[in-house]
């Protein structure tokens, strides 16, 4: 009775391709490859006695409330902590208003099921994160890019038509996937105003806010208009992505709608990993913890920014990020960085190609450059062979320019 | 600038309801209520020891890996657990067929995005899991119910139109939620066959599978065509539900188009809860494991069959359970068990109504009851106020009907 049926996929499901970074990272697995394309934090900075201790207490004190089944909105004690956490600058977060989530990339799908029908228009960066585009794609959008600049989103080019209708603009205001740009105050305050009057929800994620290099943290849009701003934060990047713990704040209205979609997706994020989570940031942890991930990745960043002068052709060009995990960086017209990557791979050094980043329109001469998962050591290794290929690549087109 | 915009939410999440059964559950947190609502399983079954002896293992030998980001499919050691355990009865699953999943619910949620279009047809069991329901629902399909009896779906009461393009057919074989049913064999077979020939998917949910309470267990409908079936396991009922760790078994070519959809959705499940998970499964632990829940579940499912012949009116009717977690009560037509409920709660006692559980037509007389979250000596106590209360709604229901 072996017969194969061919399966009817979903439009949304057709629709579906594998991603380039997902790709990218499977040859990246390969121990001498030296990556700067992964978005995975320094396993250096995971608090292992940390989060060792904080599984023992929950283990003695609660091991079955752990392993049982808990609520949807997830564990009262951590949501009560995560809107302590963001009720400053003169703004109260209730704890009804937070959703933890199996990652913030959960939230991202919450958020397409409940605000995106086919031919929704989303509002999103050039570029913008990846994995958002992935996620919101399944649920059928039209992208409307926004124009930016090296400090994000430029309000005043944002247009009567961009705006109208659309059912959000997401946006990563600190140290932007994939550029490390950080939006100064005046724009997040006039992006705010704009956006809201013209009837338009904000998404603000913020996985990389708290890695600041030099610890100085600008207000949230979320703190700028509680009523009109969904924010995303993770735990991914201050203790560790591998427990999988995200949450969602939004305005209670909508929070019953996530709730609901995320009752269907998944149930509840693990009770398990919520309470050790939970457990590990009492006593401020996380203030003691979180500056020193700063001073390894500015270290790092710092280190990489110095190989660039030093390796990259005078025609590259780059920013020096305050804060997070990238830096973008744009090669001359004409040069096509996914056929560079090819010949990276070659030489076993990697880095995401920047044109899967663009809801439309790919610069191609683009890239991607991570710099907390490589050690220090590693870095400027892989960064001269790296500039070895770039400059030829650079030559080869002025060539081509010339010869055209 | 507190300007409060009004949402548009997308058109599936308008149609969203809040469960019945969440509804009910935020009611029966009260210690004083005798809950038999919950499919919550008991946390005297969970292997607590087992647990934190494997979580020591894994901060030992690997902590770093634990944490960290993982592949979207799932930790490789234990996707090669899961297809050895399930290659049997001369059927081979390679590891490349199974995909982790954050809970057995979010492979609902992956199998609706992937195979559901609007107005897809999607063949489902009368009654049918409540969660699977509400799941499907987001993407809008149009719900095809089955003609079930004491042994399940009745295949030979499926026509050619029913089955005509369906997308898939989900279904329960072992212990249903909510009836506790089981399909023989004979049932089985002819079912993969009809529904195989009519070029429709099989989708074989099991989460109660290993709980046949004398230990006998009847072949998967994957064991019977695994290119036509896809296979929902879970460790929620054999380890614990806080975990958050179930999985799919998919052919291949499906198999692909869920991991994307999975990496969409959450990225992984938590790298964490899985090396964990797998430590705790060396050396035979579930065989031994296992045992002790069937003995318990078996012991209270008893005492819950006796406190029905006791308590509840020669008008109810009940099945006798072979394993699982469940038991379905029919009462007498014009009695709704939402009204009863209301009842209920007044009295500290709990249920679940049948019709949620109903795709179209719901039988408002049926009512579900779980044996297991509740301990032994409580059983009988909450079954004799809720007999009391099913006695006097039979003996007005008649007096209704006469007065009619």
């Amino acid at each position: 009775m072996a017969m194969t049926v061919k399966f009817t996929l979903s439009k949304r499901a057709q629709a579906l391709t594998s991603s380039a970074i997902r790709e990218i990272l499977k040859v990246t697995e390969r121990p001498e490859v030296i990556s700067f394309a992964g978005g995975l934090p320094s396993p250096a900075t995971f608090p292992v006695q940390r989060m060792r201790e904080a599984t023992d207490k929950v283990f003695d004190e609660a091991p079955h409330a752990a392993l049982q089944y808990g609520p949807t909105e997830g564990y009262t004690p951590l949501r009560e902590w995560i809107a302590a956490r963001h009720s400053k600058n003169g703004v109260t977060i209730r704890p009804s208003q937070v959703l933890i989530t199996t990652g913030s990339q959960q939230g991202l799908d919450l958020l397409g099921k409940v605000l995106i029908d086919e031919g929704s228009k989303v509002l999103v960066e050039t570029p913008s994160y990846l994995g958002a585009l992935q996620a919101f794609s399944l649920f059928q959008p039209q992208f409307v890019p926004m124009r930016t600049d090296e400090q994000g989103i430029v309000t005043e080019a944002l247009t009567a038509e961009q705006l109208q209708g659309g059912r959000f603009m997401y946006c990563l205001p600190n140290f932007q996937n994939p550029t490390g740009r950080r939006m100064p105050l005046d724009r997040r305050q006039a992006l705010v105003q704009r956006v809201t009057e013209a009837g338009v929800l904000v998404v603000e994620d913020d996985p990389y806010g708290e890695l600041s290099y030099h610890g100085e943290q600008l207000p949230s849009l979320l703190s700028m208009n509680p009523d009109n701003v969904v924010y995303m934060g993770s735990f991914s990047k201050v203790l560790a992505p591998g427990l999988r713990l995200g949450y969602l704040i939004a305005p209670e209205e909508l929070h019953g709608k996530l709730v609901q979609a995320k009752q269907a997706a998944d149930l509840h994020t693990p009770s398990f990993s919520q309470r050790i989570v939970y457990e590990a940031l009492q006593g401020g942890f996380l203030d003691r913890h979180i500056p020193e991930i700063r001073t390894l990745y500015a270290h790092q960043c710092e280190l990489m920014l110095s190989a660039l002068e030093r390796h990259f052709p005078a025609e590259a060009r780059w920013n020096r990020p305050a804060g997070g995990m990238f830096i973008w960086v744009t090669l001359p017209e004409g040069i096509d960085t996914g056929a560079l990557l090819a010949q990276a791979i070659e030489q076993n050094v990697a880095f995401v190609p920047g044109a899967p980043f663009f809801a439309a329109d790919p610069q191609v001469n683009t890239l991607r450059l991570s710099f907390v998962t490589v050690p220090a050591e590693k870095i400027e290794q892989g960064m001269e062979k790296l500039g070895v290929l770039v400059k030829a690549a650079v030559a080869a087109n002025k060539a081509g320019a010339v010869a055209a």
